[in-house]
C-alpha cells in the first residue's frame, strides 16, 4: 500500500481552494489516498521572506485576475471576502482534532471551511465561528470547542508547520507524492504524470 | 492582423530558458507572431519585494530540483553555471540593438544566449562576451560593440523595464496575449487554451 499523497495548504489560500475543489476528481484514476495537511503559510513566509499575494504589488493584481478566470474555467464560485486573508489557526486546529477523533468528518469539514470563506464570505477567524461551521458535520461539537481552547491544539498545528518546513513546503497548495514535490495549482498535471509513470518518470518530450 | 504575443523574460531565468526552447513549437498552431521582450527581473523585484529563486530558502531548493526534472522531461540540456544568476544587462541590450538593426538575427541571438549560459556554462555578464557570442550570427559586430558602450543602450533597456512594470509583468517568463497575462512556464497550456478559444474564453469545467 503506497503512502498517501500529501496535500499541504493554508485554509486562507485561494489557489488551495481551487485545488480542494478538483484534487479528488483529478487523482481518482490513480487509486491513491490523499492526506489533507493544513498548515500556516505565514510560517513558511518567515523562512522564505515572501509575503501573501494579496499584499504584493503587481503579483497581487495578477492573482486577483487569475482567481476570477480560474473560477470561471472551473465553474467554482469565488469571491474575495472583505476580511481576506484571515488567520486560519482555529480552522486548521479544528481539522487536526477531527482527523484524530472523527476522521470521517475531517475532509468534509475542510471543504466546508473553504466554501464558507471563498464562496459565502463567512469569517472563520475565531473558534466560535469554526465550531458553528462544524456543528452539522460532527457528532461532538463540545469536544471540538474544548480542544480549540487547549494548549494541545496550538501544539498540534505547530507540529504540522514544523513538518511542512522540514519537508520543504513553502507554498499553498503543495503536493508530495513518494517524496516528489509539486508546488501550486498549476502543477497538478505534472503530479498526474508522475502518478501515471512512477519509476519511468519523467516522460520525455512532452 | 492581431498583435504579437509578448514573451517577457530575463536572460538569467531558468524557467525562461525552458520557455525559449518550447514556446515557438507550442504556439505554432495559432499562427501568431511572438515578440521576445527581455527585461531585468531585478527591477520587478524592487517593486514586489521578491528575490531571485536561487537565493530564496526552501523555494530555491525546490526550483533546483524542478529545473533538473524539467530538463529531463523536455529533453533540453541544463546545468546551473557557477556564475548563476548573472547580470543580464549586456545581453538584453544587445538583443534590442539587433531587433532594431538586424531583426533576423535577434531571436537566434536570444536562443544562443540562453544556451550559452544554461547548456554551455559561458559567462555573458560583460559586453565582450556578448559580442563574441553574437559574432557568427550578425553582419555588423562592430556596430553592436559600439552600441553596448553607448548611453542609448542603457536607456533602451530601461524603457523595456518600464514597459514591463507598466504592463504588470513581475516574473519570468511572462506572456501577454491580447492584454491577457500568463505568468510562468506552467501557464503555457492556459495561454494555448486562450488562443484556441478567443472570445469564448475561458472554457468551463476543464
Amino acid at each position: 500500500m503506497p503512502d498517501p499523497i500529501e496535500f499541504w495548504f493554508d485554509f486562507s489560500s485561494p489557489y488551495a481552494y481551487f485545488a480542494a475543489h478538483t484534487i479528488e476528481r483529478r487523482l481518482e484514476p490513480y487509486g491513491r489516498a490523499i492526506a489533507w495537511r493544513p498548515f500556516l503559510l505565514g510560517v513558511a513566509f518567515r523562512v522564505t521572506g515572501m509575503s501573501g499575494l494579496s499584499r504584493t504589488p503587481l503579483r497581487g493584481d495578477y492573482a486577483r485576475h487569475d482567481w476570477r478566470r480560474l473560477s470561471r474555467m472551473l465553474g467554482v464560485p469565488f469571491a474575495i471576502p472583505p476580511h481576506h486573508p484571515y488567520p486560519s489557526q482555529p480552522v486548521a486546529r479544528a481539522f487536526y482534532h477531527l482527523e484524530a477523533h472523527e476522521p470521517a468528518a475531517a475532509v468534509p469539514f475542510a471543504k466546508a471551511a473553504f466554501d464558507a470563506h471563498f464562496a459565502h464570505g463567512i469569517d472563520l477567524s475565531d473558534a466560535d465561528a469554526v465550531v458553528a461551521l462544524a456543528r452539522p458535520l460532527v457528532s461532538n461539537p463540545a469536544a471540538l470547542s474544548a480542544w480549540l481552547a487547549s494548549p494541545e491544539a496550538k501544539a498540534r498545528l505547530a507540529a504540522a508547520n514544523e513538518e511542512a518546513i522540514g519537508k520543504g513546503v513553502f507554498g499553498s497548495p503543495f503536493f508530495i507524492a513518494d517524496h516528489e514535490p509539486f508546488w501550486g495549482w498549476d502543477r497538478i498535471g505534472m503530479l498526474e504524470q508522475w502518478l501515471r509513470n512512477g519509476s519511468r518518470w519523467p516522460e520525455t518530450n512532452t
